[in-house]
């Protein structure tokens, strides 16, 4: 589904790592027959290995990802070293929080908590204080990792709440500075340009699914 | 918590390696204070490297048990092949719904949905039907491994459902037949018998906790 973030994630690393790739969207909400015997739980995404033997499928983003790193390791995007990579996945799971908290103001939910944004800022307070304590561009070091490209996808949809929220709500620079500095490098990365769409869109399908009929297709107008 | 079928996925694995190890029980509901010092979400288990610079400490089950498989290797409990090992921790995943669906039945919770168990058993069909594919006595094969470790803490609750359910329910062997013979080949494994409870002892503690007391110390009765 285009405007999904967890398949946006396996998206980022087929295109970081170059591989070659066919995608196919499906419409999540009247999923083609077919799709339940690749996905069984009908999540998406879903990846099927074409050129292994007996063509599986495989599901879950961070396990997909994970499998990517290890069959294509000539860019490494989790550490190497065991505990540190340990703890990034520690820090993408404390994303969770921030998704959850912010999911009802971002698809335009109008029985939104009042306190959700408050909630995700809390959350988000988490990311801001990791990049200082590791004093680096990126949550990776100095070059782009597995936790900036992991948690990406929200970034993106974040400025929609500008568009979408009465307040017009932005990410404050005198809180969350060295996420700004840090969304602003990252969306200058090719594999994310590659997969962006910008927050007028996003704003645009969150208010077509509010509406009881998500659009899609209108990732594709162009 | 001593109680805890995550925590217990980690005690197995510890035990499995033998890795030397100290465990702290707390009580969930009345946190000590320090307990977010480690886990900063009050989650359990946490476990703490304490012969690591800096002493970090670790949270998530699935994320401790890969990183103590990595670090400990003499053992290895996950495939080493990229493949199945991410196959693995899909079929893993795959027991969430097993685990949502009994999990109100197990707690003794009054308001369980009346189709709780029909949903828990349709889940199950998925790792017996698993099985059957594999065509071994573990889901690892011909020695125990990593899904069978990590599924096995709900396995050991479940005929504590003969015990606080009205129909006494059991696991059917027409429905249940390689699971069941599964079940008693790893409640022999060494590992498995150092972290046991039996299904009385869990009842109890359903009992009480359904009472608004945990009565976590019971397991220590003995």
């Amino acid at each position: 589904m285009r405007f999904c973030p967890f398949s946006q994630r396996v998206h980022l690393i087929l295109d970081a790592k170059g591989i070659p790739h066919h995608k196919i969207y499906i419409d999540l909400i009247d999923k083609p027959e077919w799709y339940k015997d690749y996905s069984p739980l009908g999540k998406v995404p879903a990846l099927q290995l074409t050129s292994v033997k007996e063509q599986p499928t495989l599901v879950e983003s961070l396990i997909i990802t994970e499998y990517l790193d290890e069959q294509y390791p000539e860019l490494r995007l989790f550490p190497t070293d065991t505990l540190q990579k340990a703890q990034d996945k520690i820090l993408i799971e404390r994303f969770a929080p921030v998704v959850s908290a912010v999911y009802p103001v971002l698809t335009c939910n109008p029985s939104a908590p009042t306190d959700a944004l408050t909630n995700f800022e809390t959350a988000l307070d988490v990311f801001e204080q990791e990049l200082a304590r590791r004093g680096s561009p990126y949550f990776a070091g100095q070059t782009i990792g597995i936790v900036d490209y992991m948690i990406w996808p929200w970034f993106e949809r974040f400025p929609s709440l500008k568009l979408t929220t009465e307040q017009k709500y932005e990410l404050k620079p005198e809180r969350f500075g060295l996420l700004l500095k840090w969304r602003e490098l990252v969306s200058q990365n090719e594999a994310v340009g590659k997969t962006a769409l910008d927050a007028q869109l996003h704003a645009d399908f969150q208010s077509s699914k509010r509406l009881g009929k998500p659009q899609y297709d209108i990732a594709f107008r162009a």
